[in-house]
């Protein structure tokens, strides 16, 4: 069995090295349009060799198709027109309804499963691609009732393989929902990096021996690939622009306490704050 | 030498168990108000023997004050009373302005050094200090010039132990910047923290299945003790305020421009925000 990548940065790479090390598949051939990256897919063993993206489709049983979500949204309408009746074609976007209502009426609609494994990190590239990226982390499968059985239980092994774990929800769930567990931290720290080097300029040094953990978690979103993600805040604007208002709400009431010196009430949002622990 | 530790929590039981790594003193004596931390401290090695707090000011060569800073600024002054010309009080908080100046006029005003060891996690307690917390972390002194240079000899030798690096600033200086580099992102954390927990509610099992790697940073410092961090919002708050309206001014930036289709403008925010790679 062939397995098709197309995009081979740290998410195509990762899928590819995580298959690859349970022995999945029979041959991995890929396709990148950044040329160092092809290269580099070789070199690192994510892909046995690069073949132009037509004769990809024709030859891969499964495609994988993992490059920015506006790219996902142009090619994957005519992806589908010329893969035969058996091929399974999974994307793993970070937003879903663009991509799902680009295909929604499609005739061969049903050999397309629409995933998202959530494991990114602020490095981009095959360099940073590992096999256990994924390991013990989330995968969302949306609109799966539009996908052929056959070709949700290849996407269900493929991330089984991987020890994912998998949540299954409409696209239009998945945006609301991600868009505040991802996108609007993205904004938080690029912003936030932005109001630090605007407030420490000329004063590099200063800023360098002045900053400590929490900073660097709290901006480690903030390095990451505005090719990848301006692409997905665009698609998700809608959500977005709300969880900015909601977010800007809460920072205005902890202001006003602070102004008004509330600090009981600053002590009851960080105590209900602190309930995160749940979960992360 | 005796080594006096008043506050056995996190910093203070790191600090002890750095500086007992390189076998820097002879006894360490210490003081907690909370009887369990104290009782923790005696089986985690923190310290030696637990003993009242005039006690410990009497018998110490080196008092090392890591409490919450309304607590310093509340018993700084009477401490400073009580020591010896050669003892050296040092304090570990995390806003520098308010503690230097309840003790600008003391008599006694150069047996103290004020720094800030910037090694916090979001855990706290005696059970969550270890010896290498400060290894290769940042270290500000502020207002050094008010001290006597043995005393602050005495301090730099201790963090150096530790392998810290070292920068002075005034506590002015120092409070603006930190608000910066390490309120501010706290505040961030916390919101965003309150913003998912309220748009998740009943729907544990979707954000348990829906968070990757970056929410978990974006909210790490939303796990805080608000013990410790309130009294800190509330001794930087004019700085704090600012930092929080510039940040709100960056957010509508980025808001207006998604809302208005700037595409070009928020990739070059985003390009710009990603230079905070040279620092962290």
């Amino acid at each position: 069995m062939n397995i098709g990548i197309i995009g081979l940065g740290l998410i195509g790479g990762s899928i590819s090295l995580g298959l690859k090390k349970y022995n999945f598949g029979d041959r991995y051939i890929g396709t990148d349009l950044n040329e160092k990256n092809a290269v580099h897919a070789i070199k690192l063993g994510i892909v046995d060799e690069i073949i132009p993206l037509k004769d990809l489709i024709r030859l891969s049983s499964v495609i994988i198709l993992s490059i920015p979500v506006d790219h996902i949204k142009k090619i994957l309408p005519s992806i589908l027109n010329k893969v035969s009746e058996n091929t399974v074609i999974l994307d793993t976007g970070s937003t879903k309804y663009d991509i799902c209502h680009s295909v929604y009426s499609h005739p061969k609609r049903s050999r397309f499963v629409a995933t998202h494994p959530i494991a990114g990190i602020e490095n981009s590239g095959p360099n940073s691609a590992h096999s256990d990226l994924f390991y013990k982390k989330n995968c969302v499968f949306c609109d799966s009732e539009l996908s052929a059985k056959d070709a949700i239980s290849m996407a269900e092994k493929i991330y089984s393989i991987m020890k994912m774990r998998k949540i299954y929800l409409t696209s239009k769930e998945h945006d609301f929902y991600i868009s505040y567990v991802s996108h609007l931290p993205h904004i938080l720290s690029f912003s936030l990096a932005k109001t630090t080097l605007e407030k420490f300029e000329n004063e590099e040094d200063i800023l360098n021996k002045i900053i400590g953990s929490g900073f660097i978690s709290a901006t480690r979103l903030a390095k990451s690939n505005p090719k990848t993600w301006l692409p997905i805040f665009i698609s998700n604007k809608k959500n977005l622009i709300e969880a900015i208002d909601i977010h800007i709400d809460n920072l205005e009431k902890i202001r006003f306490y602070l102004k008004n010196k509330k600090y009981h009430e600053i002590n009851h949002y960080m105590k209900e704050s602190n309930k995160i622990k749940k979960y992360v």
